[in-house]
């Protein structure tokens, strides 16, 4: 979530593909701090870039998939849900908790994820933009998605369900792969899928209470 | 976790009680950061404050109260933990999980606690030895406490289960507090209770797969 302090200006050449991509990047990060996740268009961040719009869908497609890379995500929340939910509904072998467990655990397999994580939680933690931006991001994009797959007819209770969920994978998300929590960091996948799986199942379609 | 950067010195006069508790708590910042929660002894941080190791013990007692006074939590975290299970298993109405997710909805229900939440997530983002001072107490003054009611013979097993409890508990404090994820943060402790406790409750004894 850092910005270079000196991105290109809107005049002057690109240093070819890679240089047009950094600056839409950088322009993203500004905009997105500024106006937060809901408040930032595409339009507003190829205006700051000095290119169209039409060029950061070719290079991003969509605004999520921007801002994943703008803030070094390795993967897309969103679209790992939706890959999920449609895998876990369909797989006869696990519940769907235990395969969004498995499915959180295999995206945060990669070496930088501990530097990523920190890097949200700085930003998050020194500026209440920052904040508001995560906060807005995780809304539309883990517990939008998420909600889908709740049992009730009543939104609201959906996505009730969904945050329980989100709160339950951050906190895992947190202890192994941040604050790196004995014995919980070095179990494995399918232990804790086993453990935590059913857990995320009753917060979906479970008897709350 | 912020130092004072002109605490006082080993030598000259306190500016009376007051005075003395805060080169205490200015010295314990230090000595936590710079050796962990279980490299820093009372013995070192009352040299450092120029005090008697006795009157540290007489304004805080225990190392664990110590530190919770220098990082500013309203709460001892273990001495409410120790509360909860006497209590939670003497509560014929509710369940021990349900019992450790109200007392910290209600450990939580103080006007400063996202400030302190931004301050040690800011800090252990920030620096690699408060992240390291932040596990270690977690892992003793937690996860130890907690592994207590875990239903096990085996030490390592209750460990575990302990440190899934407290990862579901920070990822509602990080959701709730900091975060202020909806439909989460205006949810009321009871509900809150009756959805997360069960999940508590089946981490500390029961099947876990």
């Amino acid at each position: 979530m850092t910005s270079q302090s000196a991105g290109p200006g809107r005049t002057g050449r690109r240093g070819g593909d890679s240089g047009t991509r950094e600056a839409i990047l950088d322009a993203a990060r500004k905009r997105f701090a500024a106006h937060g996740y809901d408040g930032a268009t595409i339009r507003g961040i190829a205006g700051d870039a000095g290119v169209d719009p039409a060029l950061v869908h070719h290079f991003f497609g969509t605004k999520e998939r921007l801002f994943t890379a703008a803030v070094r995500l390795p993967v897309v929340p969103g679209e790992l849900i939706s890959s999920a939910l449609a895998a876990g509904a369909a797989d006869p072998g696990g519940s769907l908790g235990e395969h969004l467990v498995l499915t959180a655990l295999s995206a945060w397999d990669v070496a930088e994820i501990r530097e990523t994580f920190l890097g949200l939680l700085r930003s998050a933690a020194t500026s209440e933009q920052a904040l508001i931006m995560l906060r807005e991001f995780v809304t539309e994009a883990i517990v939008g998605r998420l909600a889908a797959a709740a049992d009730t007819t009543d939104p609201a209770q959906a996505r009730y369900r969904a945050a329980l969920v989100a709160s339950q994978v951050v906190g895992l998300g947190i202890a192994r792969q941040v604050l790196g929590l004995e014995p919980l960091a070095e179990a494995g996948r399918a232990e804790l899928a086993a453990a935590v799986g059913p857990a995320l199942d009753r917060y979906l379609t479970g008897d709350l209470g």
